[in-house]
């Protein structure tokens, strides 16, 4: 795999994006926010995913000149319609404006409805914290996913991010879609001869299986926890609808133009000074944190992360010794930016 | 099982909790909820905890003359210390009034710490469904789980509810831990001589498995999800705690009198007509509801249920026909209620 320094990622990103049509603003921007993520180590949701949203863009599923319009305001509420615009572009702008909210009145509550794929939702949560306000966001998605006891897809996998800040750089942060594995994770296992560390999915045969190709056969991925990740996935896709007066995923499924194309998503932030405050709130996150750390391990040699520590330590050493980038996918973005 | 009529077991109950020295209104509001939950099928908070509730009391655990006190109020936000009192009551009082908060501002986010167990954490979604407002309330508890990765018990397995009204009496409805099983469906399962459905934790060397006895000797029962689900307890831990200036779990450890004293609680509340109005929200959590029951069942003569939906027809059931009661708890019920 090379290893592709920080800066040079996202010029070509910047560059990929530009030849798109992009503004110079926008790509600016949207090469920043996927170039961190692949430095924090999530390739899928950074530089992996350059070549769909160009092909989105080209297909004029996603409307580079569209912004968020108002469409709601009452106190610590707004929600917002993204016009199906650059989804990273609106996702920022609402956690923004959720942020001045949340300075103002403690909470902010923006919900942006009828938008285009966030990429990584833990994006918006680390923006946040870094500020010193904690985040709980998500988003609803097409369907890809049966529901507990069914064969055919009628679920999102919706992800779902909870972010609590810590001192300096650090944060507790959550991120998770409510499929125990993401269909990429399936590809990229069944592309290196393993298995699953655990059962994924169901056989076309209605067995629990750990074969990933046989799961990507019948499209019946496992909601995370058996009957709750199916639960879950159904009650925030109903919230998300609900707090945004936009569309849930059977809607989704009619728009047909790719992931996440016309979804509905929240973001709530809280300022610690109308709670607890900073001291308080950073000295209780470090005990949550010390107090998983000093579990004893279930291995001999192992180690117990909270969530979040991870993404810092990568992000740290993927600065200093660059990215790791997948060969295909690097050679495809460098033609993007050429073209 | 005796079928108790409903009114029959209320009556018992609310006399267990005057005897335990409760005030009239105090032990009809408990054992009306009490009642009503083991009407909806969750028999584990409902009958089942009324003794060990009585017991609390007795120990002083639970302070029975307490009131919650206000020390937090702006905008939408009011955080109260619950000194301890009957969780029941308390937690009753924090989602009427995140209700009013909300039917004012569109959201209501009251905190509620140095509480004591709320006992079923869907009563508190039911209860605003009825209303017709949607729900996302959590607690945190004392540890009873490993995180992913560890031996010993270090995360809460800090229930979590979402709720969407629906027309008439339904609801979607989430109310979900954050462990795979409940110690007490451990115990049942082993009573039975069955073993669980899926893996629900490891035995003492380490390996996963579905023998409930082993999981009870080791304590490691297993976070929903594995990682995911051990990943979201430690963030509602912090999330809890930020929004309530309250102890996170690491802190109720140390308070050792019994499940849940000193839990911090989190109830926000929102009123539709501040987003897409009633009947939008209505509509769309039947179209929800639809899209899933319409799935293809897995099993042939298998059924698709939406959360929420079995609670419906079994209160409608038990209203009807008695609540089934285990024999033994009925008995030391009925014996509170003598004594």
């Amino acid at each position: 795999m090379p290893l592709v320094p920080f800066d040079e990622m996202k010029q070509t990103v910047k560059q990929a994006f530009l030849n798109a049509g992009l503004s110079e603003t926008q790509a600016d921007t949207c090469a920043q926010i996927h170039t961190e993520t692949s430095c924090d180590g999530i390739f899928s949701h950074g530089l992996n995913r350059v070549a769909r949203f160009v092909d989105y863009v080209q297909k004029g599923w996603i409307n580079i000149n569209a912004e968020p319009v108002r469409v709601k305001s009452s106190g610590s509420i707004e929600v917002y319609d993204g016009q199906r615009g650059i989804g990273i572009i609106n996702a920022l702008f609402a956690v923004d404006r959720a942020m001045e909210l949340a300075r103002e009145q403690g909470i902010g509550l923006v919900g942006m409805r009828n938008t285009s794929h966030w990429m990584r939702g833990g994006t918006y949560g680390w923006r946040a914290a870094k500020q010193g306000f904690a985040t709980i966001c998500w988003t609803n998605t097409e369907s890809c996913m049966p529901a507990w006891g069914a064969k055919n897809t009628r679920l999102g996998n919706n992800p779902y991010v909870m972010a609590v800040p810590m001192k300096e750089e650090g944060a507790l942060i959550l991120d998770m879609a409510m499929s125990q594995y993401a269909y990429g994770k399936l590809q990229v296992t069944r592309l290196n001869g393993e298995k699953l560390p655990f059962p994924g999915g169901f056989d076309k045969n209605g067995n629990l299986t750990d074969e990933p190709g046989l799961i990507e056969e019948s499209m019946r991925i496992l909601p995370t926890g058996y009957w709750k990740g199916s639960g879950m996935a159904i009650l925030l896709d109903a919230m998300a609808a609900f707090l945004t007066a936009g569309a849930p995923t059977n809607e989704i499924d009619k728009i047909q133009q790719g992931s996440c194309t016309g979804a509905s998503q929240v973001f709530m932030i809280f300022d610690p000074q109308h709670f607890g405050g900073k001291a308080f709130s950073e000295d209780l996150a470090a005990s949550i944190a010390d107090y998983v750390k000093s579990s004893e391990p279930a291995d001999d040699n192992g180690e117990v992360f909270y969530p979040g520590e991870r993404e810092v330590s990568r992000r740290a050493r993927y600065r200093a010794e660059g990215i790791p980038a997948d060969e295909r996918v690097w050679a495809e973005v460098q033609r993007l930016a050429r073209a």
